[in-house]
């Protein structure tokens, strides 16, 4: 079978098996994809549900055939904190939504010279949803407004979860032997992760995250770009989780 | 101490000590990085050797002060056979050289819309040289010409190394976990993993590999974009081999 197109819905257009179409959404559906009326696709509503729909003949809603029980998503909630780079943040954001990030929130850190407007940030939770869709995801991640450092301590600390700053100088453990030692109990109290933009975080930023229960850890040897670090980061995670993460227990 | 700008040059600007360098590496350090008489970078042959050396008076050839002893080359060869992408494969260059890339192989597999151009070919290689730079490496990865799928099989098989091919369909072993499989005798061998492009490998290509000794392995539950999944790929040898994998043994 080919694979069906995948669409997020607002769960408000979901009434009585229907799902009732915006404009922009018929346009894409009918224009676009040029599906006809009894064409297959997949509605998602971005908060973990998906179902087999089809057109109907007024090509202004779709009816729901059955819900998908595919689960690709990760078991825990696992953050970002990145530090906004000077260029590359679409794709970061693009990229983290494939390996199944849950949230997503730019930092204005020390370094960070970007000031990003609200359509940029519109711009960004665009990316993810589309990614998620790409990606076969029933989730779409969140993209949080920017915050400054000092604020993203204050909710993303080890009250909220298992906390990680990467930092490329020094000698850190490996973000791998970080993961591959956590406890099941550990696991199922998510997992954050800061990384830094271009030059990193100052020696404050990170004496500060640390102090607020952050460890700081290594991804390699080799100096990663601010783009490339989160992927790196976000790939250890879901492989780790998936392939050798103790049983998770449900999340509380 | 604040970083050292890093510069690659020929084994043949290399002698008595000094480096002649050419016109525009005299541009770049004197004109773009403002470096004066007496002023420090280190400079790189791409081959696994590099120096502190000082610019002179003359500000065309540059004295070698000392050896450097850095390490941050991969202890084994990974090669990349990526057949190429629509867009994005200037990224996929410049981040798995970021992980330690040894030999990126493009390949023309079935689904492949592009034929490079020799240009391309010379833009991928200055792109693996700017990353080599950047990320502190010693050694500058190798772009090959592209290749079929026909050719490549001949080189990079079980004879060469120990071979992935990602398969994003169907259950796969997980690469994480054959890689934390692999004895130190089989790591030292190397390791070569293929990397489909939009739409993936095809069946056939996907048998053809496996009939000389490629497994196919996952990278997750979710679907990755071509270009995401060579950095993750990339992301998972290195880490387990800098944290996980036996003590290899020298290459032979």
């Amino acid at each position: 079978m080919a694979q069906l197109q995948r669409l997020v819905v607002s769960p408000t257009q979901i009434a009585a098996e229907q799902i009732a179409l915006t404009p922009a959404q018929q346009h894409y559906l009918g224009h676009v994809l040029r599906l006809r009326s009894g064409d297959r696709f997949i509605a998602m509503n971005g908060l973990g549900q998906s179902w087999l729909v089809a057109l109907t003949t007024q090509a202004a809603t779709a009816k729901i055939l059955e819900a998908m029980q595919t689960q690709t998503e990760l078991p825990i909630s696992v953050t970002l904190l990145m530090a906004l780079p000077k260029n590359g943040m679409d794709e970061v954001v693009r990229q983290v939504t494939e390996l199944g990030i849950d949230q997503i929130v730019p930092i204005l850190s020390d370094r960070s010279l970007l000031k990003p407007s609200p359509q940029k940030l519109d711009r960004w939770q665009r990316i993810a949803q589309e990614a998620a869709e790409q990606s076969e995801r029933q989730m779409v991640p969140g993209v949080q407004a920017p915050q400054t450092w000092g604020e993203a301590l204050q909710i993303w600390n080890t009250q909220h979860s298992i906390c990680y700053i990467c930092a490329e100088r020094g000698m850190r453990s490996h973000l791998l032997s970080c993961l591959q030692a956590l406890s099941a109990e550990e696991w199922s109290r998510g997992i954050t992760i800061a990384i830094g933009c271009e030059g990193g975080w100052t020696e404050a930023e990170i004496e500060r995250a640390i102090a607020v229960g952050y460890q700081p850890v290594s991804l390699g040897a080799r100096i990663l770009r601010a783009v490339t670090a989160p992927v790196v980061a976000l790939s250890l995670v879901s492989a780790v989780l998936e392939e050798n993460a103790p049983q998770i227990s449900e999340p509380t």
